[in-house]
């Protein structure tokens, strides 16, 4: 008979509580007296307050590089104790738990066959939860259970759909394509929402958008030499492959290493140099 | 013959340090070197340096939520390489180590049944402590040692009574209990003293304070509907249970989740909104 | 047969990353999907951005209070992507992944028996490694193999020499050791590149510097009570043990828990009360 050798459970904390006050520590411990074995990865805990758009932004850049078998608990809930579910979305690629407002608009366009749940089996939970602090009392028993071997089916109800954040679509044109800076990171690059771009030859660039864009028979090829980036009223030359390929001090445009169009500055920061900031409109002009 | 299954160890950090220097990773080495196979959860590392009062405060809202074996190692130590002595604190709920410097009153009222012993074993300390880091000399060595099964009556002598910060009184009288703002979390919330409220029915609340109150018979219930709160110039209508009972952007008093009353504003900042800060005095009038 | 115990594997990291963007998570992530068992310690992601010379620094304060089968990851890294080496320093005390640009300065000082290897086998690394996240795609993935118990050897070719940061010396005189500030910690403390101070009796100090100094004779033996030290234009009298030695405000020079010369002020921040900053020169003069 063979010994079955189980992966030992993982946890990923996503949230915008900070790292000041113990809430984060707090959902640890529960997790803890559920799931003693745990191994926890913080993924970010300086989300901007209340900010479901730029946590589900987070998350999808993030999830990916973890063992499958990882289950994500994401909690940035502005309407906790009100009428936004707890859910929980089954994927191949890891396990989600989070409230139901829209943080995890992109893992489930990036997952197709994913399958949500309506969690509702209080059994799983505190007893006597709070009405502010769903992470402790909700999330975060959910989360050690899912790990330990629970089944989502076991703590909640099959959901047709989730509720999703609207998303600013691209905007194509035959020579041009239009999006926005969608992030702004510790070194001052600017990350775009003209994603999903990989090289296929040295000069190549295919581009495979999240969703359908109007416009744009996908994927598209791009000649990186032929190519022009505006942002704000700064001017690029073309597409790069790394920072260094231009001069220090120098702005370029590049591949980030999640696949979008980034703006950066040589060993700088474009945030500061270029004074770009998330929303500002950005330009993907095509030449050839 | 019985398998025993001892606990995974765990140990908690609590400090004033910061995260950008690396005095916690030095401590984390250094326990790693007893007790490899420990599990560590930082509670915060953020605390104001040499602020004992919030470090108790932060403390007294997390322990409880962690398996009662954890060891919580609590290092904020203003008098460090002087005259306080380190001590550990054991108790049903855990075990503490910490200079006795007040950081552990909150759990002492707490746990009326808490032991507190003196350190005062060298051997279990690092060789040449110095005289300005002992969180990595004495308490980090000690911590793991406590969690990896040594007796607190090994490491030390028990002591009669530790140093207690004192605590500024609720004022009560028949119709008002006058407390203050004691904390401001990261989304802006106000934390008062006015603590261990708790529901028992849909609109009754009953309050049981931390330490005896001249003038309140305890426990005292208290009907939601029939409150105002005033803070500051502002006045609040009742007590509430979350925050989305109240129009978004507008200001409410709940019970926060340690069961302290608090004050915010539903998907905004009380702390912005209002003007409050720590110190400014807030009293729940009771109407009926 | 005896039973091999490997002692659990550990992997530090030091970044300048911040906690903000979920790089540091998405590297966890990647080594645990090599090494699943791995204990991670963050030694610090808030280095100021791409400044070698203080995660060069930090790293030296902190490794040699971790196991000596623990590995270094050490990803602060400006010329990511572009000619400089990712290279594995092997060293009696500890593992060290890195890029080759002078950030294992001090280490390599410290342990003079220390071998390094350029990594040179990308079937270690992640399948097409981006240009701009090697952290993710390199660095992470030859730590985790090295933790796991794969050789330097297997990983990489030996080097003769790595990149060196260059080291202000110190100016000696028959009277005065002249350095400076190289870092402010968050109480304000200011540690000086007078380093390597022991004491070896009650008033008497032991100075065994990093590199050979011209007019030192090393290790020089210095009476604590026969010194004055000098920063920016304040005097302080001699040297103290710790903190509580002086009036609560008071300034002092004392030796810090890494064997510096530091100057702090007690229950205060000298970094405030005297307006010191990195770069600032400090003298340490002996009277006798």
């Amino acid at each position: 008979m063979p010994v079955m050798t189980f992966p030992r459970p993982i946890i990923t904390l996503l949230t915008d509580f900070g790292e000041a006050d113990a809430y984060v520590g707090i959902m640890k411990g529960v997790m803890l007296g559920i799931l003693p074995e745990v191994q926890f990865v913080d993924i970010s805990h300086q989300v901007t307050p209340q900010d479901v758009q730029q946590a589900a932004l987070i998350l999808s850049t993030a999830y990916s590089y973890f063992p499958a078998h990882t289950v994500h608990l994401v909690v940035v809930d502005p309407g906790v104790g009100g009428q936004r579910h707890p859910i929980v979305l089954d994927t191949p690629h890891g396990r989600f738990v989070a409230p139901d407002n829209g943080v995890l608009t992109y893992v489930r366009l990036l997952e197709p066959s994913s399958k949500p749940f309506v969690l509702d089996k209080p059994c799983f939970w505190r007893t006597s939860p709070s009405h502010t602090f769903h992470g402790r009392d909700i999330f975060s028993p959910v989360a050690a259970h899912l790990a330990s071997g629970v089944s989502p089916r076991e703590m909640g109800s099959p959901l047709e759909q989730i509720n999703m954040l609207p998303l600013r679509p691209l905007e194509v044109t035959p020579t041009a394509i239009r999006g926005e800076v969608i992030r702004v990171d510790r070194f001052g690059n600017a990350m775009t929402n003209i994603m999903r771009l990989s090289w296929v030859s040295e000069h190549e660039l295919e581009l495979q958008p999240l969703s359908v864009v109007p416009g744009l028979e996908a994927p598209l090829r791009i000649d990186a030499r032929q190519t022009r980036v505006t942002c704000s009223w700064h001017t690029l030359d073309r597409i790069y492959r790394t920072y260094s390929e231009v001069a220090i001090g120098q702005a370029l445009a590049l591949v980030g290493s999640n696949g979008e169009l980034e703006i950066a500055v040589n060993r700088g920061s474009a945030s500061s140099a270029l004074a770009l900031k998330a929303g500002d409109p950005v330009t993907l002009h095509l030449l050839s």
